[in-house]
């Protein structure tokens, strides 16, 4: 028991040196969070396929519940139940380009984690710090419950639950709870909790902040108990259901599902659920009485329930959606809460986006609009006035467009662009637009994945620690 | 699928040049014996306790439903559901003595398993290699289905099924099916079928070879086809109620084991089955309805049922009691088959030894005396008086002794003290006399092991071959 203790501490003093300014004690937060006997319970796996280059290797850490696929190096670090998904890195001889820069890859690029402890989150896509293009750095950080790190490097942080890091390099920061935030680079901030903040510089800025009275409800973290509201309730009363697929090795095949779609044996789906063509269902995806319409998608830590996704529709990493009618080509964002209820379902119309950390929980029916770009917290169809704008019309701003509690200066056209771009990227790397032949993603390549099971040592002083594990090909 | 076949290509080569005298060619007996979409069914395991020093190496290799305990390194080898339990590897440290000599171990032992094709095979214990102390070698070697490969360095040799080779370093060898060899060191033999032989040189020599047209019935092995007869059968037939125990990652406690016990989560245990303290039960044992004795133990490929093991009573690997009475004491040898039936049980008497790949198939009700040496084939009890011997009375022999189709020659003291010691050995190795302190062994030790899984690349031209990993502490 020894040992894992030591190495708790190790992590927490390596975040607090990069957090004396601003003054921040991660300790408080996580000391005695996660038991050690849950530490040595559950199994990590990592994935085995020849679409991605094979690179595997663990020091000193633990790894519990966590799965691997793509490149990567953990060293002295606690991953409990996270997701580390690297199948989108970069790859020897890429360019990458930037600001008029040209880089070429020298080798693959791949996620290194060292002295870093997160809990049930996810790190995915490749990152886009120029600085720093062969290695995916995760340094000196702590995340909470559900948060996401995507394409971003992270160093000497403390990130709260729900929170998502997107496209951006991190130094030195403290992430609130249920924040979102996307700005290239950020250092020595504290970012409050509700945040959803998307800046380009000069191009555009895009700000809100969730109204704390009413988020708390939601989501609440305090130190020495585990995050709080209806988010856990809701994503804990569930967690029953993924006992089996966790439970057995190699699962039997989930009835009818299209040669073209992609269903994670580590994903839960329950009856009444249809899978059209093109479809993907990460794993850790929850799907229960829902059509999931031709080129849908659910990613990880996704529950879609009693819904309908008419087709090309993106439920990014953490999306929920309960009693939900989606038209074709709705994007939902990261951690997006969107919930009817059985009197009345939430109808959203065709090409909509729904912001990151969007929270729709209806008191009333509520219907939006075809070409809405949507955010904040929507309870009433008079709630959508103030949370809401058609595309149109913020493509058309060029310097300041306020709304409720909405502050968005900048070029409104390259801000509406800019989302267009990446749900375009995302249906197409995930192989939405597969014809048969040509346009494969991950729903075509990920269908055949082999999973390895990992495990620590069971007593003993290093007892929760794994064993050192290299794998190549 | 490409490499997998060039793998094994590969293999029968290198067998074939070392088996150039005697005259041999292994192709025809294991091409196309197991499909390759067999060796990417089952997934692979290995054991991590802090009682063993932790180092696996694999490249190069497939490892379908093969599990690994102790240090272990292979490469460029098929390992179909075999065992390589290195739990009793010597380490760096202790002493070998041998004619004399006194050797100092400079390192841990290690098995190292190369250009090899071992299917069912259990590999187990320390190798009695005098020259080659730091290494278990297996190389150029095939084995077939339940080898026994147990402390001996094997190289350049061909295995039948049930076929043991035990405390014997072997070179460039043809060993039939169900042979049991214990002599030392072996080279440039053919050995036939059902052929028993135990040599000290000097000091002993016992030999029995079963009837051919007996053994048939029970083992028989062409090229073309798995082998076929009652052991296969037997085998086989009971194979379905192990599914479950592959199929779960982690199985909930069997009952009613007391702490003093050891029942491996891959064994089999089924109704009406009591476990008494300090037995040890490894994995892919199968129990039914049968008493396990205090001290009693079920090694690897074991089958009891409707048994009874009135205590401190030993079955090797491979050895099978069905609808027999054991009284306390008694050793079953290697691949032995005791067979009763629902009318009338098989009685043996205490400090009996059952020699290995002995065959008891009962015609009538048969009853063994206490302090019996007992080998060959018995249906009858007319059999028992040719195929056994009062211990006592073979102790007494100094130079010929020939009963039925067995030959003896030496010092039946000396021959009878080395099982004596041997039987005793094994009892305290697997905790067996453990009084809750003091005299740990298998039993006690074993309890606490993670298990690792790996599997395979899925697809591609590497399918079927496992990536290369390494783990150390």
């Amino acid at each position: 028991m020894e040992q894992i203790r030591e190495l708790l501490e190790r992590i927490v003093q390596r975040v607090n040196i990069n957090l004396r300014e601003p003054l921040f004690d991660a300790g408080p937060y996580v000391q005695g969070l996660i038991p050690t006997e849950q530490m040595v319970k559950f199994y990590a796996f990592y994935g085995i396929s020849p679409q991605y280059p094979l690179y595997f290797h663990f020091s000193r850490s633990n790894l519990a519940g966590s799965y691997f696929l793509g490149k990567c190096r953990v060293s002295d670090s606690i991953l409990y139940k996270s997701d580390i998904r690297g199948d989108e890195l970069k790859r020897k001889g890429d360019i990458f380009h930037f600001e008029g820069f040209e880089v070429p890859l020298l080798e693959d690029e791949i996620i290194h984690i060292k002295d870093s402890y997160l809990i049930k989150t996810l790190v995915h896509n490749n990152s886009h710090d120029p600085e720093c293009l062969e290695e995916f750095n995760i340094r000196n950080t702590i995340s909470m419950h559900y948060a996401n790190i995507h394409g971003s490097a992270v160093e000497g942080c403390f990130m709260g639950p729900f929170s998502t890091v997107d496209l951006t390099t991190l130094h030195d920061c403290v992430i609130g709870e249920f924040v979102y935030l996307q700005k290239k680079e950020l250092a020595h901030h504290q970012v409050p909790a509700g945040t959803i903040w998307i800046s380009a510089g000069e191009a555009f800025d895009f700000h809100f902040c969730h109204d704390p009275d009413i988020l708390k409800n939601y989501i609440r973290f305090q130190p020495g108990s585990i995050p709080q509201g209806i988010f856990m309730d809701f994503v804990e009363g569930l967690k029953e259901d993924f006992q089996r697929i966790f439970d057995v090795v190699n699962l039997d095949d989930f009835g009818s599902v299209p040669s073209s779609a992609s269903l994670s044996r580590y994903a839960v789906v329950k009856p009444k659920t249809k899978i059209k063509e093109n479809v993907l269902i990460s794993q850790r995806a929850y799907i229960k009485n829902s059509w999931m319409g031709k080129g849908a998608n659910a990613q990880e830590n996704c529950f879609i329930i009693n819904s309908r996704l008419s087709g090309y529709d993106v439920t990014a990493h953490g999306g929920k959606i309960i009693n939900a009618h989606l038209d074709k080509n709705v994007f939902v964002g990261f951690n997006s809460f969107l919930r009817g209820n059985d009197e009345f379902q939430l109808k959203i119309g065709k090409n909509s986006i729904i912001m990151p950390h969007t929270i729709i929980d209806l008191a009333e029916p509520v219907a939006i609009d075809p070409d809405s770009l949507v955010w904040g917290f929507i309870r009433t169809q008079k709630d959508v006035e103030q949370n809401s704008v058609p595309i149109a019309e913020i493509e058309a701003v060029r310097g300041e467009f306020n709304r409720g509690r909405m502050r968005f200066t900048g070029n409104g056209k390259l801000f509406a662009n800019a989302f267009k771009h990446r749900i375009d990227h995302i249906l197409e790397a995930n192989g939405a637009y597969f014809d048969g032949n040509n346009k494969k993603g991950h729903a075509q390549q990920s269908q055949k994945l082999s999973f390895n099971i990992i495990q620590p040592y069971p007593e003993g002083e290093n007892k929760g620690l794994y064993p050192t594990i290299d794998i190549r090909p």
